[in-house]
C-alpha cells in the first residue's frame, strides 16, 4: 500500500471512523481501523462488531493495498503532523511509514484479514430524512433510554414508520420520550436501534437539510451519508407497547414558560440532592405553581405564574427527570397534563404537536 | 444579619473566597465561607487554615452580623438565582433566608466563632509588582514544583528579592525553573511559597498593569489586591542552593525555533509513551537536530534546522520535561546549552535574559 493525501482530509476521515472504536474490546484488532487504498480512494473502517463506520477520503493511490492500524496512535500521529501532504506506505516487517515534511513515523500494522466483516446491506429499500431533523429527533429521545442492561431492549430507541408518521420512542421504566414527525413515505418500519449507535450517528450528522438515507434489514440498520456509512446491529425483542402507557385524558392542564420552570426546578433541586432522592414538590392552585424542596441541607420555595385549567393538585418528582425533559424541549411555552399525584405527568409543546414526554411522579408522605 | 445586594457582585465575591476552600477537610467549618456584614460592606472569607482568601462586596447592610454558610451550596444557590437584587437575612433556628424575586431558599448556618482566625498581618513592609507580571512569573515556574511531599520544601516556589532583582525558582530534582525580573526595590526577601497558594493566586490575579502588594512576615505572606487579600502560610526549611546547580559553561549552544522544537518533540513522544519512559533522543550535528523515539509501538524521526556552536552531541530526555518548558516559554527563538550526554541541558530565551530552565537528561544504552 502506498498513498499520498492532504493531512486535514485524512485526519477528518480517521476521526469519523474512530467513533466506532470503543477501546474497550479484548480483541486487539478492534482497537485498529482498517485502511483500504484502491482506485484513488481510501476507505477507512472502524468497528466494535455491533457498530461499524465506513468513510472515504480522496487520496492519490500509488500502490493499492490494505492494513489495520492502531486507531488511537495513528489518529494522534496524523493530528500532530504539519498541515501538509502526508505519505502513507507499507514497508517490510509489517510496518507502515508515515511521512510529512521532515516528520517520519513507523508503526506496525495488523493483518487486515483479521478485521471483522462489515454486513453487506442491499440498499434498495431506502428511507430518507434531513440530517438536521434526525439529529434533533435523536437528541429529543435518547436521554430516556435505560442505562443498565436489565432489559436490553430498553437501551435502544424504537424507530417506527407507519401511516406517513415517523416516531422515535425511548423509555426506561420511569419516563418516556416520544418525538414524531410527518413523513412523505408510505413504507412501514419497526426497529429498535441501540442507544450507543444513535449517539455516534448524531455526532456525525450535520446541521444541514441534506438527507441521510436509511436502510433496514432484519437485523441491521444502515445510515448512508454519502462519504460515510454507519452500519449497526438492531436490538432483538419486543419493545413495550408505549401507546398503552401514555394517558389520553387528564384532570389538570397547566401552561407554563419552559425556561422559567427549568430555572425554578434547578434551584429547588439544589436542596434536594441529599440522599439522592432529588425530590421536588409541585403545588398547582389559583394559577400559581409553587415548587418546594426540603432536606437536611435546607429548604427552597419557588413561585411561578401559570395558566391552569382543572383541579388543583400536589405532586412530587425526581427533579432530574423534569430537568432532562425541559432542557431538550425547544418551544417557549409548554403544557403539563396531570391526572393525580400518583399518575404520570405528560409534557408537550404548547403549539407544535411533535413530542410527548411522560414522567412518573414520586409518592411522598406529608405536605 | 440582614443585607441586600446585586446577585452578580455577590456571586463574584463568593467565587473568589471559595478558591481557598478545598472541600477535603475533615472539619465541617472549613467547608464553609464566613460572611461578615458591617458598615455597608460584606466581607467573605474562605480558608483551609494554610491559605485564606478574604474579599469584599458592596452591599446594603440592614442589620450587621456574621454567619458561616456551606461554600458550595451557597455559591450554587446564588449562581442560579435570577440576575436581580438578593436579600440575605438570618432567621431563628440558625438559618439564613435567601430571597431573589420569587425564589426563596433557607439554609442552616454554622457558628462564625468556630471559623479559623486569619493571621493579622502588619502591612508596613510592602513589595509591589504588576499583577500581569506576577501571573506570568508564577506560570513560568510553578510547573516545576515537586508533586509529592517527600521533600515538602520542594512543593513550593522560592520567592527571592536581592540586589534589585526578583527571582522565582522551582525545582523537583529532575528539572529547575528560574524566572527573574529587575525590580525597583532595595529590600531583601527570602521565602518559599506553597505551590497551591500560588496556583490560586494566579487564578485571582488579572491581566492588568495594576499592582498587587505583597507583605511578608516570618511565617506568612499576604497578597493585597485591594478588594481581595490572600494570606498564606510560608513553607519552613532551607531551599536548595539552586545557583550551584545551574552550570555556567557549556560545550554546545543550539539556537532553535521554539514552536518547531515543541511540535517535533510532541510527535516523537507519541511513540515514547509505552512503559512510561517517554524517552526521546536528540542528535545534534551539522546544524541539524534529529529527534528519534523507538518503542514496541513504533518509531519516529524528526528533523529540524538549527544554528549550532560547538561539538556534536547525542542526548536523551523524558519528553514531558522538555514539553513542559517549551509550552510556557514565549520567545520565538530559544537557546539550548549542553555540555555532555549526562549533564543537564539549560534552556533560555535567545534575546531576553529573564528565565533559565534546566532539564536533566536520561541515560540510555545504544544509539
Amino acid at each position: 500500500m502506498n498513498f499520498t493525501c492532504e493531512k486535514t482530509s485524512l485526519q477528518e476521515a480517521i476521526s469519523t471512523a474512530q467513533k466506532a472504536v470503543t477501546g474497550k474490546s479484548t480483541m486487539n484488532i478492534l482497537e485498529g481501523i482498517l485502511l483500504i487504498a484502491k482506485d484513488n480512494e481510501l476507505t477507512i473502517i472502524g468497528s466494535d462488531i455491533d457498530l461499524s463506520i465506513e468513510t472515504k477520503a480522496k487520496v492519490n493511490v500509488i500502490e493499492a493495498g490494505s492494513v489495520v492500524l492502531d486507531s488511537k496512535l495513528f489518529g494522534e500521529i496524523i493530528r500532530k503532523m504539519p498541515n501538509s501532504e502526508v505519505i502513507v506506505k507499507t514497508l517490510e516487517n509489517n510496518s507502515v511509514e508515515i511521512i510529512c515534511e521532515k516528520s517520519n513515523a513507523i508503526l506496525k500494522y495488523m493483518n487486515p484479514d483479521e478485521f471483522p466483516n462489515i454486513p453487506n446491506i442491499d440498499e434498495t429499500i431506502l428511507f430518507g430524512i434531513s440530517q438536521r431533523l434526525l439529529k434533533n429527533m435523536i437528541r429529543s429521545t435518547i436521554f430516556a433510554t435505560a442505562q443498565d442492561e436489565i432489559r436490553p431492549i430498553l437501551t435502544g430507541v424504537k424507530f417506527e414508520v407507519s401511516n406517513k408518521k415517523l416516531n422515535l420512542v425511548a423509555l426506561d421504566g420511569l419516563r418516556l420520550a416520544l418525538r414524531n414527525e410527518e413523513v412523505d413515505n408510505n413504507i412501514s418500519i419497526n426497529a429498535v436501534i441501540p442507544g450507543k449507535t444513535l449517539s455516534e450517528v448524531s455526532k456525525i450528522l450535520e446541521d444541514t437539510d441534506e438527507n441521510v438515507n436509511i436502510t433496514f434489514t432484519q437485523n441491521h440498520i444502515l445510515f448512508n451519508l454519502g462519504e460515510t456509512k454507519i452500519i449497526s446491529r438492531l436490538l432483538e425483542g419486543e419493545f413495550i407497547n408505549y401507546n398503552s402507557i401514555i394517558p389520553d385524558e387528564y384532570n389538570l392542564k397547566v401552561v407554563v414558560k419552559r425556561n422559567e420552570l427549568f430555572d425554578c426546578i434547578e434551584r429547588a433541586s439544589l436542596m434536594a440532592k441529599e440522599g439522592n432522592t432529588n425530590l421536588v414538590k409541585l403545588s398547582i392552585k389559583d394559577d400559581l405553581l409553587i415548587i418546594t424542596s426540603d432536606s437536611q441541607l435546607g429548604k427552597a420555595r419557588e413561585e411561578l405564574n401559570v395558566i391552569m385549567q382543572g383541579e388543583p393538585l400536589k405532586i412530587a418528582f425526581n427533579a432530574k427527570f423534569l430537568i432532562d425533559v425541559l432542557k431538550i424541549m425547544d418551544e417557549e411555552e409548554i403544557v403539563l397534563e396531570l391526572t393525580s399525584s400518583v399518575s404520570p405527568c405528560v409534557v408537550k409543546n404548547k403549539d407544535k404537536n411533535n413530542c410527548t414526554y411522560l414522567v412518573l411522579p414520586v409518592r411522598f408522605v406529608g405536605n
